[in-house]
């Protein structure tokens, strides 16, 4: 999803509308940061609410990469300390709109150096239930976020590129001929996650090995791509285990993605929960909102 | 080069010379089993060999990739048990073209998986003077292999990706506009290289650092260019340890990227010689010719 926009509420929503947090009506679309330029984004913008019949003095509230400096609208970063229900309230006005936009902050962490857009407005949706919550999260995806929360704040995160890593070696390198299929042997996942378990160095020395086997011993694409996820995905846990080692690991992102990290984190013994990412989203989103308001108009 | 061909001697040579090894003339090309169909290489072939005034008598040898099942002509692996003195007997004589060509085959691993094409010709080239060479070999490139030989026999090898790696995270990932440079910190690259020796984890949690860190702390693209080879190297060297620490290995490859490997593996402590990979791949096709003489003429 480009621009992280839900539209709450189950009727056509009035601006001054008590906010429910339910949804209204939902879309889809591929367009953002990578398609559009910052001058085309209200046109796409109010495209897909006029599908949804909203009216044009409804606001919209924004998270994710529309904040880039090569988004719509540069949100710049906040720190890690902030309070995830304080970044609302550095939210930046997209002007020269006929309606309210408000694009969220990320969050930065100086040393080591990594950034997050978007994953912020999960995590606080996270705690909307138990703003007190410690534990670590980890939001699998293209640019997998591991974070640890200490009363509700980021006491420090840290971001993988397997999932970058995996659609690029897939879809780019030498390996693709030899993983062109849309089945799934779990057992080759499985048995990838082990092996690094016992050798993370295994990842160097087997991502030709599936190109070669291949050759070798015939195509078996479904086994040679959940190998290769295992393989990424097993070397990840060896590099976080002193993220997820005490447990009790929530999970949020795309639900197939997030079964395989809960069945690769079950090797290494470790209890998972996967959570809800498109209600945390909105939950994040509502919570903004209110935040939003509270901060303009002092309600 | 896409098909490594290399002529001999010095004056145009005559079908019945005897072989020399000495160099006549070289052409550079970038046409190869990713860009040519099979029909196409006799035409390419004899436009490169036409402009050095290569009469049509003249055999040619040819070695790699378009000895692959989707090159030129499929030579089969041969099994890395077979001396690399006798892959050329195995070679495969090109059908329909007026001119004799010869491809030598690769060489293949069952277990784990693994293949070569070009690189067992360098190989050979490497023991025609020291037939019975027992030591490690490293052969840096997009996919650089690691050998062992014992008495001039491959005993066995692993391929590493780390140079597609390097190529696909440079030029398609987020990370690419962090490392546009053409020039190079050798700290950056030294620093990584001993980060990595005392974390093989490091490699997954540091990648996406590159980007955070030209976001948060300004452009250093040679910086971050440099740190990029040196935790895909260093990530390889850690994998490949049980190669390399008995020490004493040779590089055979491009001379910058194998003073790359030299440097790395000096922080390990480890010595190594720099081979001159041109030098023993025209050894190779010259030793293969030879053979190929012997076996078609009892020579």
């Amino acid at each position: 999803m480009g621009v992280n926009s839900l539209i709450n509420r189950r009727q056509p929503p009035g601006p001054k509308d008590p906010i429910s947090g339910e949804i209204y009506a939902k879309r889809d679309s591929n367009q953002g940061m990578l398609s559009l330029m910052p001058e085309q984004y209200p046109t796409v913008l109010e495209h897909h609410l006029d599908a949804c019949k909203i009216s044009c003095d409804i606001p919209v509230v924004v998270c994710g990469m529309a904040g880039a400096a090569t988004g719509w609208l540069e949100a710049p970063y906040r720190p890690i300390s902030e309070k995830l229900i304080d970044l609302a309230a550095y939210s930046v006005r997209v002007p020269s709109t006929t309606r309210c936009v408000s694009i969220i902050p990320g969050l930065k962490q100086c040393v080591p150096a990594d950034v997050m857009r978007g994953e912020e407005t999960q995590l606080l949706g996270l705690i909307a239930e138990d703003p007190g919550f410690t534990g670590i999260v980890c939001l699998p995806g293209t640019h997998t976020k591991w974070v640890k929360l200490d009363k509700g704040t980021v006491k420090s995160f840290t971001t993988c590129m397997s999932g970058e890593l995996f659609a690029l070696l897939s879809t780019q390198s030498v390996l693709k001929t030899s993983l062109n299929s849309d089945r799934w042997d779990n057992n080759a996942f499985e048995n990838a996650v082990l092996e690094l378990s016992k050798d993370p160095g295994k990842l160097a020395t087997s991502l030709f090995g599936l190109r070669a086997s291949d050759l070798l011993n015939g195509h078996q694409p479904q086994s040679a791509k959940a190998r290769l996820s295992g393989l990424l995905i097993g070397y990840e846990l060896m590099s976080m285990k002193h993220y997820w080692e005490q447990g009790n690991v929530r999970l949020v992102g795309d639900p197939s993605l997030c079964k395989r990290y809960q069945a690769a984190l079950f090797i290494h013994k470790i209890q998972s929960t996967v959570e809800n990412a498109e209600a945390l989203t909105l939950k994040g989103l509502t919570l903004s909102f209110q935040r939003i308001q509270e901060h303009t108009y002092g309600a």
